[in-house]
């Protein structure tokens, strides 16, 4: 009982931060008129009215803790799901993991066209890194620096994009632990690690607060990733809204392949354990990111 | 004779910015272990080795107008040649322009693969962005930030990827002469004049020289693409390095094919004489970008 209210809990502060983040990012994203309308429509329909907004609710609730303006965290939350979008759209394409489904509906290739969907990631992309920049998102410059700094190391060759590679580079190939744990770091942890922080950047919180979050980020986002992997292996097509048991068909690296079911998710919850620990240092203003670790670990979806 | 001097005086010093610029890229662009090291391979292999450096040339010579050290100016114009190599590869794909050849070597996703192409594309945007907001390139975490804010601009959905976007949206439809002017001003015309501009952001100069700059490029970006539609429509691969008569062949609208190949060449020298009639309040340090506008509409490749 106590896990299901718990549980009920975080998805409904989840759904008020969906719902926040979905207005900003509507506002930041409008369209437009003339022949470009296309690639901002592809940019709306690959960013809005979906998605569970796990980073943005890290970026919310990190910002909560230091009292950040919510209009201000919410335009960094948008940033980096807008980043995360551009992501999946790219992965999504024919010559990356060629999916036709995202988040039960078609991709954005799909419903749009392959170069299409290469414009909206790429100018999803570019938004990002813009909407940190603009003087809304902080009154201090520094501060504004400091967050597409952190975005362009989360994002790049020796964040997300390197994972990426590592993850193509990898098929076919045996990779130990080790090894998947780098490779799911750089491809999905830098990100989530990115979000969970970039509450404490704009509070302009101490060193020591900021790499508490950052830690917490990372083992969450390990432990995010090995739910998914999970999920992958065990869900269906309907639960998930995605193709599922890709990864075994296509020889995929994962922890769950490494270690198996069982000790993978043993390994996940161990791991959102040791995220909650890092948050010690905060009161109950913590209930929130406390509360996801435990729902990263046990959705079905 | 004159002119001959000019010319050799231009590319001299277009040489000297090249190498500079080189130098730059090779640095912050550095060669990694581990199994991403292809994608960094990939993105040295896009943006390292050639080029004219247009939008570098115009970085470094708009700084020298305001004595901005030329370590700084190197970083920006660095980033600019990496925004503009992401475009290139991008473009290139089988998705978009189809082009096996660049700068007379194979595009990237021939020399890599179409997935490696696609990563390296991206991981260079998000460098460009991340190099403008890195210290070493200003003291003032403000001066950073309108740079971020101006590449973001002249990058995404409103600059190069509207005009992309408009570009395809437009093949098989017939444009008349102002889409076109806007299709082309979006499509390489924001990036130039953000290349002509960011000398004066770094010099922090006033409004009234960063517009007379902004005017510049914007009239220096127009005069370039139709002499490249001209190069396009007349020249020979084995003078511009990529295939030549692909426009006329895919329908593209150019200014060219609207007005024809004479009276286009008049439009691009015009363009050109009103950019240098923006520089009247430079002294001789504006040389480099006067005799710029001259080389742009008189190049063979």
């Amino acid at each position: 009982m106590t896990v299901m209210t718990e549980q009920g809990d975080i998805a409904g502060a989840m759904s008020r931060v969906a719902r926040v983040v979905e207005a900003t990012l509507d506002s930041l994203l409008p369209s437009v008129p003339g022949l470009e309308a296309r690639v901002v429509e592809a940019m709306r329909y690959a960013t809005l009215g979906g998605g569970k907004r796990l980073r943005a609710f890290l970026v919310m609730e990190g910002a909560a803790l230091f009292a950040v303006p919510e209009e201000q965290a919410a335009r960094v939350a948008a940033s980096i799901e807008m980043l995360h979008a551009y992501s999946l759209v790219h992965d999504d394409l024919p010559a990356m993991d060629d999916d036709d489904l995202r988040r039960g509906k078609p991709s954005t290739h799909k419903a749009f066209d392959e170069a299409t969907a290469i414009l909206a990631g790429d100018a999803l992309q570019a938004r990002a890194f813009e909407v940190l920049a603009e003087p809304e998102t902080h009154a201090d410059p520094q501060v504004r620096c400091d967050l597409v700094l952190a975005l362009g190391h989360a994002a790049g060759s020796r964040g997300m994009v390197g994972g990426k590679m590592i993850d193509m580079a990898a098929e076919g190939r045996r990779l130990d632990a080790a090894e998947i744990t780098r490779l799911q770091a750089l491809k999905t942890g830098r990100l989530i690690q990115f979000s969970a922080e970039a509450g404490a950047i704009l509070g302009r919180a101490s060193p020591e607060l900021r790499h508490a979050l950052a830690s917490y980020g990372a083992e969450l986002g390990t432990a995010f990733q090995i739910a998914d992997d999970l999920l992958d292996a065990e869900g269906t097509a309907a639960e998930t809204g995605k193709a599922t048991g890709k990864d075994a068909a296509a020889g995929k690296a994962t922890m769950v392949a490494i270690l198996g079911i069982e000790p993978a998710r043993v390994h996940a919850e161990m791991l959102a354990a040791q995220a909650v620990a890092r948050l010690e240092q905060f009161d109950e203003r913590a209930a929130g990111l406390r509360a996801l670790a435990g729902f990263v670990v046990t959705r079905r979806s």
